[in-house]
């Protein structure tokens, strides 16, 4: 298999490549001083040119062509088919834009993304609307460019959740909408029997961070293969599976920022801590999708890190830690808070409940701008009449409208279903693991987390990017990507802590 | 100019990714977890691999030969001849090692060092011996590709110092050398007229950082193109000019460590801060050589950092960072314990007076080994002869003596006399600087480093590597590299410091 060989040469050197581009965007982000930005950004367009010649060369056409070949009377789902098809899928999608075209849109939405920034201080979304034009028009080459099977949206979206229907994502869609908008109605009636003022005190950033560390390492998450850094804006990185970093950002009188933000990158940081060790240096040693990344950074911060479970254990070691702030806070009262609902007009600020109203409501006028029903012009008033009947808030300002994400300014349209996904996904998979072992609240809640993290292993961890995210979920749960184990969870969940009639 | 512009966008690749290669060494030697040590060795090995193919390909070679056409009308002095000639120099030089052997090097050199560390822990030289003598054969091979007109050992020293000559290094040391001997001497007599016990007090690691920042902060290391971290072998490296940092390592009963270590490294990186603007990108933007970047890094940590006129300034500052451990202590106790000679068998430990006699050691026994005069196995004895008649100190355990360094170990003949060619180049560029304004010592004594600063800035600092080190010199000091100023200072200095009879 000389072609094989070659081909996963060749890999090792486009991984070794996206790693660095990892370890100078996460030093950007961390460490660099100042002075730094703008040979950092030369640094960084060097590395991404390379990795970019390497990844849609002639020679790698060649050598994905050759291992196809020899790879075609194997298994398909053995090790080296599956590469090769994944390389194939990559190969075919990354040669498919014209480089002067990838240029442009490099160049248009760096520019677009300055001009959101300035439109978005001062509130003049009439600044930003010629370069949504742009965007969107970029977006709607970027589709004719990829193709498309079914609807144009389908080519933005398999950018971040390969092979997924436009049409079976708005279908999942349709079915949690009206059940969430019912729920947080429901709950606003009920505003007021949650006190959430305990999180807003005083609580001392060493204290958070020992507390947040504390947590992740018993969650498994490996700090001698990973490190927690202070950031602005806080996520996770992988320069290979030995070296996955997460940050986070500490605010003292709003504890919960920095500790269910460590838990959410926690996630995502021992999803790509555990992928099979054969996939290191194949380009398949990273999450399968976005979606699939989500659920698993959600899983951990909702479904565990908000669970009363989670808080029997950990309760007395946060008390531990902060004597003085939770003197007179007992365990129900600090579960509740941390479960508190309040539409907002914001979506990073958002709750568990209100979160995926925020994300249907940009997915519903991505598609209508791609589609044409809805213009530029129009899309603030859209914006806030949605805005309106999902969550019974307006914005008053477009600052805290439509110009609140960079998204739409960093030509990410397409993005932000996967965060509703990673949620219904969350859920499925956890449903499936208390299948497997109906103790796991029991064994959470004295502070035991091995045999989640276990199935979480074996059933989508160690596959990487082996599969495409809906062969991954219907491998680990048997079933198709479903909502219903989410709205189950979700009612029940909040039906209980609000004490609310049945929904 | 077609070729050189294109020689250009070469070039600025080729920094780039040399300054990609700076950062993931930072990154291993400062916050990388203990995991990602083999994934980072693979990804600095893909960055080598595509930087020396860049390098030494062919197009970079006609490029050069375009270039150089193109420029041969301009004065030599001009900018862009100055960057062909350099850029013709280098890449003849990395041009003139077949790839195999490069690789055999890298190989040797590798098993060489993880061999030696083992030898020097359990003390047993006949360990190392073998691969020592694979490294004087690898440097004796090295030596016959690069080439040389006069002497053998020019083909090593001119990887650190282009162009010097061993004949005139040997001049040089053979002046230094017995001034030095007597010096040492001398003051061996005087022995318990200094008590530097204050400097072993315990000082926490904070007030030593708070106070090595202001230092270096003052001297005008700007901290909004740098910042200083922890790791266990300290050194200064730039991302570019806008990106240059310093590390340090503390020992709370140790107080010269982290503060002589920070001031050195504070030289070298004020040298890469200060290249000049027109030289970003052109592979030119670094310093000019070992020894001037040496000479950089000496002089803030000696002539600087352990003058009377420092401690004029900065004493008040010390002390009111440490009260209780300075209570009892004044500046003149201070400023003699920062200046106690003790001649010890380790190189890293020594002293002003005694370092360049731990240099001239291995020059000498370099020299012997590849001319064949000194064979490997008597390599321990002839370390330690000299030793003995050098510095009046015997080592009785091979560890503190023929194994302490990784030099040899790493292939890095030829380097140890840039440290000493780096002291003498210190003192004669701060004589001129001294020339140039005869109130330097009272400037210092007040706290103001700007017109030091300046005049090496000018005369040093911001041609980068537009030169080869004796130009260089000459450029700067209007002479030939010399160590009359350096004898000087020294006799001067310590004759005072140790109320010497004339030496």
């Amino acid at each position: 298999m000389s072609h094989l060989s070659d081909l996963k040469a060749t890999l090792a050197q486009i991984t070794h490549l996206q790693e660095v581009s990892q370890i100078l965007s996460w030093d950007q982000q961390t460490y660099m001083p100042p002075g730094g930005a703008e040979g950092r950004s030369e640094q960084m367009s060097t590395i991404s040119r390379i990795t970019h010649e390497l990844s849609t060369s002639s020679d790698l056409g060649r050598l994905i062509d050759g291992a196809e070949k020899e790879v075609s009377a194997l298994e398909p789902t053995s090790l080296d088919a599956q590469i090769v098809r994944m390389v194939r899928y990559d190969f075919d999608l990354s040669t498919k834009l014209p480089t002067n075209f990838v240029a442009e849109v490099v160049k248009t939405t760096s520019m677009a993304e300055h001009v959101w920034m300035e439109a978005r201080r001062e509130n003049d979304f009439s600044k930003f609307a010629p370069w949504l034009q742009k965007n969107v028009d970029l977006a709607k080459r970027t589709v004719e460019y990829y193709g498309y099977d079914d609807l144009p949206y389908d080519a933005l979206l398999n950018l971040y959740e390969p092979k997924m229907k436009t049409r079976d994502v708005r279908v999942l869609f349709d079915q949690v909408r009206p059940v969430v908008v019912r729920l947080v109605k429901a709950i606003q009636e009920r505003q007021g029997s949650i006190d959430g003022s305990v999180l807003l005190r005083s609580f001392d950033e060493s204290g958070q961070e020992a507390f947040s560390k504390e947590v992740v390492k018993t969650f498994g998450y490996d700090f001698n293969r990973g490190r927690l850094d202070r950031t602005t804006h806080p996520f996770a990185t992988s320069f290979g599976k030995n070296d996955c970093r997460i940050t986070t950002r500490y605010d003292k009188n709003l504890v919960q920022m920095a500790l269910m933000g460590t838990m959410h990158e926690s996630g995502h940081a021992m999803y790509e801590q555990n992928v099979g060790d054969d996939l290191v240096g194949t380009t398949l040693a990273g999450g399968c999708s976005n979606s699939l990344h989500e659920s698993q950074s959600r899983l951990w911060e909702n479904l565990v890190g908000r669970s009363k479970e989670f808080w029997q254990y950990f309760f007395p070691k946060f008390y531990a830690q902060f004597p003085e702030q939770l003197a007179d806070v007992d365990l129900a009262t600090l579960y509740r808070a941390f479960n508190q609902v309040t539409p907002s007009l914001i979506r990073v600020e958002a709750d568990e409940v209100t979160y995926n109203l925020h994300i249907i409501l940009r997915f519903e006028l991505e598609q209508d701008l791609l589609d044409g029903k809805l213009t530029v012009a129009d899309a603030p008033d859209a914006w806030n009449q949605k805005m309106t009947d999902y969550l019974g808030v307006t914005p008053t300002t477009d600052a805290e409208g439509v110009l609140q994400d960079i998204h739409w300014a960093m030509g990410g349209m397409g993005y932000f279903p996967t965060y509703s996904l990673g949620n219904f996904v969350s859920c499925q998979l956890f449903e499936k693991a208390l299948e497997a072992n109906k103790d796991l609240p029991i064994e959470i809640a004295s502070g035991n987390f091995s045999s989640l993290f276990s199935w979480l292993k074996e059933n989508v961890w160690t596959d990487g990017r082996r599969n495409f995210p809906l062969e991954q979920i219907r491998k680990a749960t048997g079933r198709p990507l479903e909502t219903s184990p989410y709205i189950k969870y979700l009612t029940n969940k909040f039906t209980e802590i609000y004490s609310l009639p049945p929904i």
